[in-house]
């Protein structure tokens, strides 16, 4: 007889990570019509502008949403990049595999990282208009692979369809997805917003779209330089637990701990690794893979208790001030604009990362409705994790968050009406997103402080700007006195004395040129 | 000589879905210290409950959290149910393995589904104190197996450790969990809270709670009723989409797409099949493997066409207005308490759900700081899903956003100070939650609306009970002043007349009867 447990297990089954992610595909943004298209859009640019930099090249892509029939919810969406390609054995692991790509056991600052985001805008496609994705891409070798891939769902794996070569010389990737429950809209939520967006974190990109009523719009680069390719960072110390150490010495090729020590920790040298030795007692002239929990704990400790030097940053890639600048001016044509790349800092104990933010002040500056020029309706902050847009879930963000915290009136704004947009980017190896959609950053402590003071430099900046405009406004009114009376007075007492009239146009035109408002700040 | 492509793509790699949750631990709720303690919690009651529906039985549940040593941040967390045990041979599965499970591939109402939760919680474990799960099972066959479980994680397999067997006779399963890096606290976050919840919207299960400082709590069954064991649904037509329709196909034992129409989807019959046959054009003769997506399409736009029966619900289980009361009742002990259970309700088309509310006032009732009874604090809304606590990411939930969109004015009562307890619970085989953390469910508008109602409901009914409780304080205020100046009047007329003073103690007592509040309305 049957006990009721085997009854019940006589279900166990197993899940691929695509089927789990088909069936909850909101966790990766595909929620709503409009989110779900821009989902798409991001997965195929954050991909080509990762790809672009690390081939070392300036990104020049294109995003096509087009019509396929009668149907308004039923779209295609072409991306096409000049990066470096992709080798053809990788095309179905790239697209139809999730959980695979070049990103993942690296420390490295990158858009994407868990292999998840192109292979679930390809599972979106496939389970919503039931079509392959078609990719054309090249490595630059002469030849042209063309293909459709699908996602065997149950396997997690890609299915190779319909390939073909041809000969040719280019280099680079296209994408094409082809949606249904899908809408296209020139909104704060849609692709146009989020490609603007794209553009201003990326001045050195240069994007080209072309939306469904075959309008054309180019986001020209703002700068020629080439980002420097981040670099791999090793772990500080005081970032690891026990368990990443065992992780670490699980992959490495050292022979013993101390040397395992050295070679994949930073800051490490020789002499702390004598101190790490003296204070946990652990024998570190064993091989790594003998290293047990217990002695991994003692060696975490023991760093806690030894003074390092702070994490390397030089692995991190902020945008910068002057580029930050560059890309509000020209996507918003602002007549104030301010940025400011604050120093490093390191959350939970090591893990190092940057701040940026920037404010722009009048101009195509503020919250826009349709993307067109209206009239200026307050604060717009946009929101940037290594320099790729965040745009949904605003409400929990940390970014968010010290966005509000800050006593705006004390800079001498109403962000409900002034024409201004609050750029902040935050650049790490590790950004502590709060779900795999990776739209909002968690609220941890040292990462909400450091976004406020960055707000708060920038906030000080645009007040000096107001003030300087206040003062030099107050002073033209006064130049406008002046103008309008100086000659009557200077006529009436002409008139009073019996002399003639004085000529007032020099003293006139001293007055006016203290009210230039361009120049130094009064007393 | 090498592409630039080949270059890169030699460090592609592929993860486990371990692994990507071991990096992303904050998705499945491993964020704070005092949260992560929680979530083990949740993990472990949620598979104690869901066993014990399955195996119809009253569910017995003892949740332990011990000091394992001087550090008050290292602590042991022990889960034992009473419910079917677990067969030897899955134990790794269970434990060590993720996206495994009994409950994937039903449409079927419970609390956990995805087969992550407690593989996370046995991994959360394991990367904090290094330490094996240790799980005690029985299936009730004369055999006690103990065992200890760790997750490979770059395989995504359990690996069991130390496993022996010993005599008994005994059912059910024990899970102890050693932690690092969580804090026990008595907070609105904390597992007291958590488990003070669960008994609520679980008036079926009794559940004792062992605080790390000894402390004995236990949180008694309301009723005795064995709530019946939920059925799986077969998916309505309005509900498919074509990618179900054929993932459908591809495991039905159906011959013929019509039969198998029949047998995979709810409210089809022959003559239905025959409408569909005939809006869509399919040779619905054909082997459902046959089925091609455009064929699938033109059935899923057929069904669109078609009157069908709404959605069976026989199905979901909601907890009942009277079990509701019940539970509110036993552990608010509040002044007043009501419940409904409102009409089953489809979104998306074809998914069907079921919203409850509950209201409870004075008593216990009300937000209270660390569980104690102290003095209240306004509107305590508490959410479910499926009965289990949702007691984290309120911020963008249906819920929270259906409760602050009432104008509890209107209902007579100022929620930043009233001892309010607000309880909502969203019962549906496919809860749509908007993170793997499963602690907030999204705004869909079927579901936002429904919520909403119910809440209106109850807080009418709240808004009667304090009008009569009004006007029975006002009916007790003028009883006062009868019984105050009543004799004085009495005596003063008697002297006044010369008579002798009448006996007005009936009067009195007819005053004060109509001063009860407990009778019926006045007019």
């Amino acid at each position: 007889m049957r006990t009721l447990a085997e009854e019940l297990f006589k279900d166990f089954r197993e899940h691929s990570v695509s089927e789990f992610f088909r069936k909850n595909a909101a966790m990766l943004g595909y929620t709503g019509k409009i989110r779900s298209l821009t989902t798409v859009v991001h997965e195929g640019v954050t991909n080509a502008i990762d790809a672009a930099e690390e081939a070392n090249i300036l990104p020049d892509i294109t995003v096509a949403i087009k019509r396929v029939d009668e149907d308004p919810e039923h779209l295609k969406v072409v991306i096409e990049d000049n990066a470096s390609g992709i080798p053809e054995e990788f095309i179905p692991h790239v697209f139809g595999k999730m959980l695979a790509g070049t990103k993942l056991h690296r420390s490295m600052q990158s858009r994407g990282q868990q292999g998840i985001g192109i292979s679930g805008a390809v599972m979106f496609a496939q389970i919503t208009s039931g079509r392959p994705t078609h990719v054309v891409t090249s490595t630059g070798n002469g030849e042209i692979v063309c293909a459709d891939v699908m996602i065997d769902v149950d396997k997690n794996e890609g299915r190779m369809m319909n390939g073909k070569k041809l000969k040719g010389n280019w280099r680079g990737t296209k994408v094409e997805l082809e949606l249904k429950e899908v809408k296209y809209e020139r909104s704060r939520y849609g692709p146009y917003n989020y490609l603007r967006m794209t553009a201003i974190a990326n001045p050195h990109a240069r994007i080209t779209f072309i939306e469904p009523d075959g309008k054309l719009t180019v986001f020209e680069r703002a700068t020629d330089e080439v980002p420097e390719r981040p670099k791999p960072m090793s772990p500080h110390p005081w970032g690891v637990t026990a368990d990443d150490l065992l992780a670490l010495a699980k992959r490495t090729k050292s022979r013993s701990v101390a040397s395992f020590l050295i070679s994949e920790l930073s800051r490490m040298t020789k002499r702390k690794v004598e101190e790490t030795r003296r204070l946990s007692g652990v024998n570190l002239n064993k091989k790594p893979s003998e290293l047990s929990w217990e002695e991994a704990e003692r060696i975490v400790s023991a760093f806690k208790q030894i003074k390092f030097m702070a994490p390397p940053t030089s692995g991190l890639r902020p945008i910068g001030a002057a580029n930050i600048e560059n890309g509000m001016r020209q996507i918003l044509n602002p007549e104030f604009v301010y940025a400011v790349t604050r120093q490093p800092r390191v959350y939970r104990g090591g893990i190092p990362f940057i701040v940026e933010a920037g404010i722009a002040y009048g101009g195509g500056a503020g919250r826009k409705e349709g993307g067109e020029e209206v009239e200026a309706e307050g604060l717009d902050l946009i929101r940037f994790a290594n320099r790729a847009p965040l745009v949904f879930d605003q409400g929990g963000c940390a970014i968010t968050l010290a966005a509000k915290s800050i006593d705006w009136r004390r800079y001498g704004v109403d962000i409900a009406t002034a024409p201004l947009t609050l750029f902040v980017n935050v650049v790490s190896a590790y950004v502590p997103y709060t779900s795999a959609g990776k739209q909002s950053i968690a609220d941890e402590p040292e990462v909400f402080k450091e976004i406020r003071e960055a707000i708060m430099d920038v906030a000080r900046e645009l007040r000096r700007y107001l003030y300087r405009k206040i003062r030099a406004r107050e002073r033209q009114q006064r130049a406008g006195i002046f103008e309008k009376y100086l000659p009557i007075i200077a006529r009436k007492a002409a008139n009073l004395a019996g002399t003639q009239e004085p000529d007032i146009t020099p003293l006139l035109k001293k007055v006016a040129g203290l009210g230039d408002g361009g120049g130094k700040d009064g007393p």
